[in-house]
């Protein structure tokens, strides 16, 4: 339990927040968001024909109305500002090409809320934009961290994504609209109030991992939207002891100082990763031990055994070796192993429908075993162990697979995969006006520009 | 944990469900939905001024668009179906006169999310429209109790109203849709992940409590239409052992058989109650105790001490004294047992602001003595203890208040309440009508007459 007569942690944050300024972010932040809204807008514009997106755009135009200011990225079409928040959300995450290891998948949560608000912030200019990007990120995380981190809050069953993420596109969506404190606070409580998503989905394959970050998104702009209204949030939303949110949500494994601790020196947007590989990110370090060994000569014809040693979250997560669905592949680690061996890559179209039926890549992942780690680990890391048919034995252990922060992908690599995703639905003139836009943001970018470059007219 | 190798309990509701006809009800259940759906519409168009609701109102035209075919209960506007029933819900439960014991406040989510699919179901019937509504209390009491139960589920932090509400709302408005059985079963699933709701307004009266049937019902229809939009929703979605909703929501209190047993012959309707009383269903035994010794001639003059043993539950619920919001006073079971006695009553009128400034009744809440009940009792029953300055004592116990299935409020007494709450809302002429168009549910009326009836013209 938290300790008594503290304050509640909401007011805490909601009086920090509703103070940033661009001005009190360290410049590699800010660089961060462009980075991160750059990733997100590519996986996302990947991810709009997909069907979990045409069924929430189908759904939105019905349950929700068919107009309204917000802008439908990669459509011609616009729509209501939780709408737009669910449907580009739920595009964000389609191909498990979006950020990971933030609460988690925080981009596809806090992109989306805060673009789709930006019709509603008459006054907002590239700095709010920002600041509220960088606010969401941060609060999902800290939510996150202090529901016990990762693997405690989703192996109770909770899909992070949701559960951590709405808080994060409130306090954004709060930011962008210039909330005053108490509004903020009352978002905030509200936001508690939609809380959900959990990891059913893993027992078929449904479609509704990919709902739900497009669902905390429309959740965190309605949040916001009724404390604008009037309605008021409890101020206890994470710390009362009956119906808070660690006490109800985390139980015995929360860490409360999580919440605050380095609150506006400890941007949370640096522990979120940007993903190189289209698989869960649980399976990147051991892909690309894969590749590299793969890079030394190992083959299939010179393996005889193939063992990945991981955190006991990633065997639950991830050691599935069925690849009925796009989804199934991508959290399958033998899988993502096995077409990295056999294809030599572990991009988008290595989780096809045509590649997901290749025997070649199929027998391999037969023959890789998952197992627990023995000595301790994170949820990103990996041990390859290969066997060679010569007798010999190759250990590749990565702790800090490549996208981390501490490693990570280098800009012109976080280009490289945008303009892969964006340009074949943008066109490649409108995808480089819309990267030129989020690069320059914070050096002299009106947000409408970046918006007008996510339209797709005429079609 | 569930048995194993068994069918996943939504494949069996769904297929049950799918199938209903208003034929396969008995009258007293046809009845039955008469009377919950009149009860609703009286205690929302009551509340439909109140805060709560005007903020979800001024909300929903701002973050889903201000038009759409579905109506506005006691309002000129109509919105999107998804957004009607977030307003409607929120005002069916803004004065605590919506009916309980359901999932509980079944009618505060089924019948909003009923009527706002109505305009999308072309062909719907009277008979589809009352079978659609039993299935929506159905459902959601049946999550509820295998849940654990009220005391279990709630005490455990979550507001069953939200978390299993959704599911009854999803499974309604799945039949009024004529959804087949694998829609159904789709919806049920993605309902799933929609499933929150948390008692943490309960620190300070937040008005979250209000919004959270608006939420769910809204949150049923979005599940329902995107499932007839292709998506998917795990079919274990309450029994996969990762994130299932009863291992995830309800650990080790779960009573899977709940979810099923008795379907078709035990309509759960018939475990939800009227109230005859403006505050919340875990005080009415008191009261009503109250009220009785009252009118036995029981007065603040003659009285010395007041105690009420309740269920431990109402202890951590209602024992609280402070009467700063409605809310607070709604569910301070104290204020309640002392405005029954120093007034003689304890409807709407004696939870205004007014009444909860009267020294005499704050005097006499605070003599009540809320204790925990040595002997069982449900979270419904009381038994009240006066001590007299003569040295008499007199104790009073009721087990199944007035209101309760079997011990239901007569017909007259639900209409008088609806009369008194609907034709100040609506005048006495249009109350009539719609009260016409209830009770003749099954008996020759148009859907579309109760709706027009609803409906506030020429403001």
């Amino acid at each position: 339990m938290r300790p008594e007569n503290t304050r509640p942690a909401a007011e805490t944050l909601a009086a920090f927040y509703a103070g940033v300024r661009v001005e009190d972010l360290p410049p590699e932040t800010i660089h961060a968001v462009r980075r991160h809204v750059l990733d997100t807008l590519g996986a996302s514009l990947a991810g709009v024909r997909q069907p979990e997106p045409e069924a929430a755009f189908a759904t939105a135009r019905i349950a929700y109305g068919d107009s309204g200011p917000a802008l439908l990225w990669g459509r011609a079409q616009t729509a209501a500002p939780a709408a737009a928040a669910l449907v580009n959300g739920t595009a964000a995450h389609a191909l498990e090409l979006d950020d990971a290891s933030g609460c988690d998948h925080s981009g596809a949560v806090v992109v989306p809320a805060v673009l789709a608000a930006l019709p509603l912030a008459a006054g907002a200019d590239e700095g709010d934009l920002i600041a509220a990007v960088a606010i969401g990120y941060d609060l999902g995380r800290r939510v996150l961290e202090a529901s016990g981190g990762y693997n405690a809050h989703n192996n109770a069953g909770w899909h992070s994504t949701g559960t951590c993420g709405v808080f994060g596109a409130a306090a954004a969506v709060a930011r962008l609209l210039a909330c005053d404190e108490a509004t903020t606070r009352n978002a905030f409580g509200i936001a508690g109030s939609f809380a959900s998503g959990t990891w059913a989905f893993m027992s078929d394959g449904a479609m509704t991992k990919r709902l739900h970050p497009g669902h905390a998104a429309a959740s965190g702009v309605l949040a916001v939207l009724l404390a604008r209204s009037g309605m008021t949030g409890p101020a206890a939303i994470f710390d009362a002891p009956w119906g808070g949110f660690l006490p109800t949500y985390a139980r015995d494994e929360a860490d409360w100082a999580a919440l605050t601790s380095g609150l506006g020196t400890d941007w949370r947007i640096h522990r979120s990763s940007i993903k190189p590989y289209a698989s869960c990110r649980g399976t990147h370090a051991a892909v690309e031990a894969m590749l590299r060994l793969r890079g030394e000569g190992a083959s299939v014809r010179n393996i005889s055994a193939i063992r990945v040693n991981v955190h006991p979250t990633i065997v639950r997560m991830c050691a599935a070796t069925s690849v009925t669905t796009l989804l199934d592949a991508q959290m399958s680690l033998p899988y993502a192993v096995a077409v990295a061996l056999v294809r030599g890559a572990a991009d988008l179209p290595m989780f096809s429908e045509a590649v997901r039926r290749d025997p070649a890549v199929l027998d391999q992942a037969r023959r890789v075993e998952v197992v627990e780690s023995v000595e301790p680990m994170t949820n990103v890391a990996a041990e390859l162990v290969l066997d060679f048919t010569d007798g010999a034995q190759r250990r590749m252990r990565i702790d800090v697979p490549a996208g981390s922060a501490t490693n990570p992908l280098p800009d012109d690599g976080v280009i490289a995969k945008y303009r892969s995703l964006a340009a074949p639905i943008l066109g490649a003139g409108q995808a480089a006006a819309l990267e030129d836009a989020v690069l320059r943001l914070g050096r002299g970018v009106q947000p409408a520009e970046l918006l007008g470059a996510l339209h797709l007219p005429g079609r």
